[in-house]
């Protein structure tokens, strides 16, 4: 494993258009070792953000033929981007597992389209924190649009799905039981339905049940448009790639935009602060040796003498 | 929504079969109110700890059944025994998704069981702390034995299962697509496998599925079994209590059982240090206005601010 010794000198080549320097990038977001932060601050320095699209949907719903259709239509307009595939890692492997990605291999010799699999390692932070930075690294490096693709099962891919500006989620006729659990978390993030193989039974229903639980949902100033598409023979898929626009206007005019982002930054700075506590809490209670019998209390009388001790730290200084 | 005045009466209550006190005690571990901490501390103070057995699986995978079964299993061998019924809440309702739990209606008028259902509901430490701390009230109320049943959908419902001392992992033959991206976590937890609907086709490709895998699993000291059941038939669901009993036996002679039970009221003390650390950092960063630009330094700006001011607050009481 390659350690990025001078990130500053990596992002100026990336931003020139080494593939391979972006690559060492987002593999340094990744990896959350010693370097990540320089890197991290480094990206920030240069102020380019991305329009973030989420894709999510249970295995099998077709998001990745979809994603592959609307890098279509991104190249057709002249526009580079970039593609984020998350997949849940396997113990066993210790990787990801890739799969559908084979099938994207029409862009691969692309330079306008990047595509990166990124998985969870369990990490500090984990996807929530790395996929938001790995499409900071994308912007930086002059993808001004980037598609996040994620499996809609775990509550964490649900979660970084719908950390995009738009979130887009696949669906089929049909969807019954095996999401059903999760309904309700979709309904929350989707910005656009997709019923993708919309050339099966059943299309009809499927609909009238979305637009059923949308009539019960909170009204927004957005109602989230539900699509057709058969993504495989790329019918309706340039609908999609509209919606995503017309999202896009909304959340620029209404000023919404601007308010997620801001809100986004809020969460991540919490999200670091919290991992800086942590850490220390983590160290200091090891050395610790709690009187208490139970979690809770426990927690207290450790959380009390680590104040202390930094009191008396600092105090000295 | 009563308030809890008294815990520790209301403890006393719950050890004397009151079960509407028992249930008052639950509601206050799921809310999470200012008189969680001392409800908790009254129930940890009673030393009682209940076997845990978690069930998890798909929706429809036929966890319920096999739950009710094992329910009589239990009660056939004159044991008292709680079941905690972990359902997704939905954002819509604002309440839990009961469904199958209509179905054990056939207990409802037995003393010895004590069916209680918990839902997500999003405050501090959710599901992964309210869950283990009603299985604590529910074993100082006299219950040795306590069954917590999840859909094996999200991260955190996968994890409130594997936190049990046994793990039951329901699946069924053909257990294909829909739970692809989800395998590697439930054969993580698993301790037994169950197939049940094992009247229909492909028990045996499903078998030689798991067997396969969990030849490529690290070896530990326990090999998980795979069993066949169809629970609405009551078949093979002796066999499956048994092997509880056997795994449990092998977790008390290995001494891995006072293990794991030590390791979970650690991490419960570290998720309540974390929380009781966020709480203040959120206070503390709302009125702190920082300098920095990107998130992970402006995270950096306010601890370090936040260590200063517990300094100051300290050194000059």
């Amino acid at each position: 494993m390659s350690i990025v010794k001078d990130p500053k000198s990596l992002l100026e080549q990336a931003v020139g258009g080494n593939r391979a320097a972006l690559a060492k990038l987002i593999s340094a977001i990744e990896r959350d070792g010693p370097q990540t932060t320089q890197v991290i601050k480094t990206i920030f320095g240069t102020a380019s953000t991305a329009y973030l699209v989420g894709i999510t949907g249970a295995p099998g719903a077709g998001k990745s033929t979809l994603t592959d259709k609307l890098i279509r239509c991104y190249r057709l307009r002249g526009l580079e981007v970039g593609v984020i595939a998350v997949d849940p890692s396997s113990p066993y492997s210790g990787g990801a597992i890739l799969g559908d990605r084979i099938r994207m291999g029409d862009h691969a010799s692309d330079h306008g389209v990047y595509i990166r699999s990124m998985a969870t390692r369990g990490h500090l932070g984990g996807l929530s924190t790395s996929v938001p930075l790995a499409a900071r690294a994308l912007a930086a490096a002059g993808f001004q649009d980037v598609l996040i693709e994620t499996v809609g099962v775990g509550q964490v891919e649900v979660e970084v799905a719908g950390a995009a500006d738009t979130t887009v989620v696949v669906i089929n006729p049909g969807w019954g039981d095996s999401i059903q659990a999760n309904k309700a978390g979709l309904m929350e993030i989707a910005d656009l339905f997709v019923i993708n193989k919309a050339d099966r039974e059943g299309v009809r229903a499927t609909k009238r049940d979305i637009e059923a639980m949308l009539d019960l949902a909170p009204k927004g100033d957005w109602r989230p448009r539900v699509l057709e598409t058969v993504a495989s023979l790329d019918r309706g898929t340039d609908e999609v790639f509209e919606a995503i626009l017309d999202h896009r206007k909304f959340l620029e005019t209404s000023g919404k935009l601007k308010e997620i982002r801001a809100n986004r930054d809020e969460e991540q700075t919490m999200r670091h602060l919290v991992e800086l506590a942590k850490v220390d809490l983590a160290t200091f209670s090891r050395g610790f040796r709690a009187t208490s019998l139970d979690p809770l209390s426990k927690a207290e009388e450790v959380f009390a003498a680590w104040l202390e001790s930094k009191s008396n730290q600092t105090g000295n200084s």
